[in-house]
């Protein structure tokens, strides 16, 4: 055999394999024919990308073992599950993670069967799946995640098949510009092979029906150099595929070298199904959308089909391909390369392999002084920013901040003293902080910015997504999947964990009274709260000394995702660096200097999350306790909102017991919230006093204004959460209804004030706790 | 004055007015010199578009007039507010729509102080501006925006400046393929106008900053004719722009006469902050980053900036502008279209007055015979099929359905009876629906499917977009922006309303066991119910019957947001067609065949919204009669999830003697939903009997397995909810301890049927309700 006909040898082996999973329950070997009951009842699996999925690997295994290239393997068509895991089979990979799936008959049974099957594996390429990085369940992150991956990984070569249904979609389209960020020196190659074939689910894609001369175009507009490769034949485009790759590597090495500025890619049009039945009742299926999941059907109970299949089966002759016991000889083997070097074996795509801890400043050391509380005023983003900048020069090739051309608006721009903007495009005289190799990867798309630090995260690095509140919710999608993932792999022992995902969420919904209502929305936490309590956390720091702390504790983390929202604007200092330090500890605490109930049982608690709310709150608290001083009123800050859960619902809940002890079990509760008031409700609902919770939070009213009038807008503010205690303390309407009018009469005059000035009254903007 | 020189005048007047929006609260044609007190003590707007928006608009009007052009115009960085605001002024339909700002010196200061002023407007392009359809605070949806205008408007072009900070987002980059769906003769032209003007907020773009040639390939690839107007000495960009444009039209009339296939586009690279301060204290402004807001700040204190500002907004000339009172001259006006072909007036731009009622068949002429209750299985989105075929027969050119490559997948496959998918690229011999004018939009994009649909509806249209329930989270953040357009549109009393955007999720997290975990989630509804009440609707009609009565109902909606969940696979027929409609018309009601409470107090109510969950629970219901035929069960089902809030939440809500009535105030009651538990704990926790509601739903527990284990993953199945009853219902459990054991058999065997023989058990699979 010659190699070309050795990785043929390889190819027909793995869509044998493919085909085993999607349709046999046993006689995997066809040692006997095919009876109705070999094939499974339901079939579940999607052979229309499986051979070409096949057909890459085999190709660029041989590249791997010749040039000793390190390498990866995204398969942007994730529901080609069988294709990856029987990559994963013969290269030895799957029997060492699963060891009773062996290489052999009897392993080949087992892998047939579980596919797809209950108490199986999934029909995709997910996280149980040896080599894999990326589900592809949801379409249009494989090349974002390719990118993600190749960052500062020199030597590593990511090849991302894509497939032309998810070329159809946003975040793919936007993805082919991350060669833009991509540094020549200290990052690796993506090698995007975009495989037309021609169908989506039941409809043509537009990339394989325009014209070539578009197409390739549109590939150089991108900025790479593409190679087509394109036949039905096979040994005919073997021999394509093979002398394409031949210059592509080539090619791959003079951009290393600088001898080239463009990195190739590769356009592969093969047929959909390639190899599989063509035709079937009559009608075509390979090289048709009908052959995008099981171009057979109905074996139980059509004979016809039955034979088919077994037909369909022995054309790769499985003789040739495996011994009598059913291992794979030599022949199919010879192009896999060696241990880590196998594509499905790489510590690349098992991150928690490489996962090397943060190198951590001490977070103490960029407190600001709180000598009184509620005093003095900081940007708490600001604070964060010298303390990542130090985060990012202390890891120099393990750590990237990712934003939508946010990260300076969000005033993180300290970081900026340390590292650029990664870019390698054009750099004009007048730019700043721009340049190959930066740390901080600013690109105005959320989807990008998710994209590439879930593809760093789950190759072993560590990193942080800043964005607007608002708008992270274009990313709700790639959150939920990647929430997903974690919630799988948890349950694989052979992942190791892998950094957190952290999000800061800043220029928040309560500070985007100049931007409008488009920007107002904190709705993002109930998106989060929908997965799993053991991914999930969320932070709200009310102050700069909290979020240092709460940042500290994110980036030590693994496995979870971790939600920080904190503001930018001028916020009081609240809480000194140990204050600050215990509060977060505990998540949440009463704030003793700034309630009336020293020592016993309050009439009132007064309790808030966010920087915003806890303003407000404190402010209350002051005129509470000017007015009505005679009133117990507890302040509660909450930190960490899982505290508010019962333990049973999340490992950070909180006892009743405790729960009722801080809120008290019957007194009313005032609750300030950042976002919509019903998140508070939906954790506390259990608790024996949630009748007596009263929450305030976004209603959804918003526009062009002023910070105080978005508070007022949304009865946050300091008079209404007054009028809410006058309303709810038993005995109280009576004795403070002056005060009530008192604060009915300061929210018109703030409102008159704002109206005619166009900016908040200055004794509302300047407010710091009574000294 | 040449007509040039006009263009020019307008377009100096269009600026003035756009600085004097940002900066002044008076003094708007600086009759006097310029006090501090004159300007804003908050700068909100952004200049660094506006410019660049104003040029286009300017030479655009002149096409219009000339050539009695249909036109509207969508402004991309809709943050260019000030643009849009000084065109309605400058056309006078700014004072037809808001009689207090005149078309003289006291509207003019009007219009400056309004703007991003408390009170006032908001800075961004908005419902409230005259001839907008897009808002742009969220960037990427403008071109597709655009094409949905398009669509059915034969004689329309839609201009539709993208800055190119939003051509880095996921949304536009895929929108340039839209073309590929355009229809020659029953579409109009969409003219895109990418306008590099280098910078996002902080940062250079990638679009201005690659080679030229790759641009230009770029746009070629997307199948574009581009043509470049490039310079910053307006005297000359204004010719180049002028004879652009001609060029350009001529193009499109050769498109529309069939004499060419590609449509032109136009990349304009012009400063950013274009005519603005060149330099400020020493560093460059116009054509950086630092023109993206306001490039003067600090007047009110730093008098040199005063200065700077006058001298600025002198620069333009306004005495040659306006008259003595304030009024535009004639040369300004002089390319100014008139009536409704003014962009800023254009009814498209508005299209409630455009808006004509769908042609509906009655639907009651697809229903499924439904004999006795729940003895015969529908696929309830196949039965829709049949009436969305009709509903297309019925509007040829004023309904659209959208999805993402999925209307076959969800069973919709009638309505290819009627029509064909749209579709202009090659198409071959085995291609089945495809063609040119199809009213059915499939493109594997959630983001184009619903930015086309938006832009369709917005000019007056109606359509529906079909998903798989777990990807339409793709589209959260797109889904929120048209919430927010409607909650404020609906304020606006010239804006009359539009239809609804209606969602129809199928392939739903319970039939979603095939493609396992990364398919399933239910969470939409979570992010719908955010958005305020009187915006939001969501449907989860149980049978086929109700289905249709659901649809025709939100097919006749207006301003709404419409969520309707429904099953592809087969589901039992509940009601018959009168039923459904008397079921559906109170949104939620008692299924007294189903229960065991007839004209009595029932010991336990058994709830259920969503079409598996009512199965379920049915199925326990029939459990329960067997064998407790002494338990008194309601069952309720739930088809309109709004009911079920307080009337002071929604206008849908039950009063709560309502509530009690029918889920009684202290009885056990087990809900079976459809989604996230907790939800029905939000909508509920205000009502008396809520410490006794026990929600089962979605707890996030999936993997690829068979439907009924689903269920029993996350314990919404029959059996589970006998157990619950059981464990609810006081005094039940020592009398039915043998039963519950039963149920907790018959769980393990079910699922240990699963694992052996890879599916349900044939008597769960075919229940029926016994007859």
């Amino acid at each position: 055999m010659n190699k070309l006909q050795k990785i043929d040898a390889y190819w027909r082996a793995a869509n044998y394999l493919s085909i085993g999973q999607i349709y046999l329950l046993d006689n995997p070997l066809l040692t006997e024919p095919l009876k109705p009951e070999h094939v499974k009842p339901r079939l579940l699996g999607h052979w229309g990308t499986t051979p070409g999925l096949n057909f890459c690997f085999a190709h660029l295994n041989r590249i791997i073992a010749e040039r000793d290239q390190d390498m990866i393997y995204i398969a942007g068509p994730g529901h080609g599950g069988p294709a990856a895991v029987a990559h994963a089979w013969l290269e030895g990979s799957y029997t060492e993670r699963y060891p009773a799936i062996s290489q052999d008959a009897e392993g080949m049974r087992r892998l047939f069967r579980q596919f797809s099957f209950p108490g199986g594996i999934p029909s995709h390429v997910a996280p149980e799946t040896p080599g894999s990085i990326h589900e592809g369940g949801e379409l249009g992150y494989a090349l974002a995640h390719a990118y993600g991956a190749a960052f500062d990984n020199p030597a590593l070569v990511v090849a991302c098949v894509i497939g032309d249904g998810e070329a159809e979609t946003g975040p793919l389209a936007a993805s082919w510009h991350s060669n833009k960020f991509l540094d020549r020196e200290r990052d690796g190659v993506v090698l995007p092979i975009l495989h037309l074939n021609g169908y989506k689910i039941a409809n043509p894609t537009v990339l394989a029906r325009i014209p070539e001369e578009e197409l390739v175009k549109l590939m150089e507009g991108y900025g790479h150099r593409p190679h087509i490769v394109s036949g039905d034949d096979p040994e005919t485009v073997h021999q394509i595929m093979a002398q394409t790759l031949e210059t592509v590597f080539d090619q791959i090495t003079e951009y290393k070298a600088g001898r080239a500025d463009r990195l190739p890619m590769i356009i592969l049009r093969t047929p959909k199904g390639w190899t599989g039945p063509k035709e079937v009742d009559g009608v075509q299926v390979e090289g048709t959308w009908r052959a995008h999941q099981v171009p057979l059907s109905g074996m139980r109970d059509n004979p016809e089909h039955l034979v088919m299949l077994e037909e369909w089966m022995r054309s790769y002759r499985p003789e040739e391909l495996f011994d009598e016991h059913g291992r794979p000889v030599a022949e199919v083997l010879a192009t896999v390369p060696a241990g880590t070097r196998r594509m499905s074996a790489s510590p690349h795509a098992n991150g928690g392999e490489l996962l090397r801890p943060l190198v951590l400043p001490d977070f103490r050391a960029y407190a600001v002084e709180t000598k009184s509380p509620a005093a003095h005023s900081s940007e708490p983003t600001r604070v964060l920013g010298a303390f990542l900048r130090d985060v990012i020069a202390a890891n120099p090739d393990s750590f990237r901040l990712m934003g939508p051309d946010e990260t300076a608006s969000n005033r993180l721009q300290a970081v900026f003293e340390a590292t650029d903007r990664a870019w390698n495009a054009q750099v004009l005289e007048s730019d700043e902080h721009l340049g190959a190799g930066g740390r901080v990867m600013e690109v105005l798309s959320e989807h990008l910015c998710q994209g590439w630090l879930e593809g760093y995260l789950l190759t072993g690095r560590h990193g942080l997504f800043n964005c607007y509140e608002a708008f992270i919710h274009i990313i709700d999608a790639m959150f939920n999947q990647h929430a997903k993932w974690l919630e799988s792999s948890r349950k694989i022992p052979w992942r190791p964990p892998v950094a957190s995902l952290n999000y800061l969420l800043s220029s928040h919904v309560w500070r985007q009274d100049h931007n409008g209502f488009s920007h107002q929305d904190p709705g993002f936490l109930d998106v989060v709260m929908n997965k799993k309590a053991e991914v999930v956390r969320v932070y709200l720091p009310p102050d700069a000394n909290t979020l240092l702390s709460t940042a500290d504790h994110c980036l030590r983390s693994r496995d979870y995702v971790n939600v920080i929202v904190a503001g930018k604007q001028p916020i009081l200092d609240v809480f000194t660096m140990d204050e600050a330090i215990a509060h977060c500890t505990r998540g949440l605490g009463i704030m003793p200097w700034a309630g009336t109930d020293a020592g016993v049982e309050p009439d009132v608690v007064l309790a808030c999350a966010g920087d915003v709310p806890t303003l407000e709150t404190l402010a209350a608290a002051a005129l509470l306790r000017e007015h009505l001083p005679e009133l117990k009123v507890r302040v509660v800050n909450v930190v960490d909102l899982m505290r508010l859960q019962p333990p049973t619902e999340h490992p950070h809940g909180m006892s009743d017991a405790e729960f009722d002890t801080l809120f008290t079990p019957d007194k009313p509760v005032i609750f300030n919230f950042h976002g919509y008031p019903w998140l508070i409700h939906r954790l506390t609902y259990r608790r024996t006093g949630h009748a007596n919770i009263h929450v305030r939070g976004y209603k959804e009213e918003g526009t062009t204004t002023t910070p105080f009038d978005m508070a007022m807008l949304n009865d946050i503010d300091r008079f209404h959460l007054v009028i809410d205690v006058i309303d709810r303390v038993p005995g109280l309407a009576e004795r403070a209804a002056y005060l009530r009018q008192h604060m009915v009469d300061s929210r018109l005059a703030a409102r008159a004030h704002t109206r005619v000035f166009g900016e908040d009254p200055a004794e509302i903007r300047d407010w710091t706790w009574p000294q």
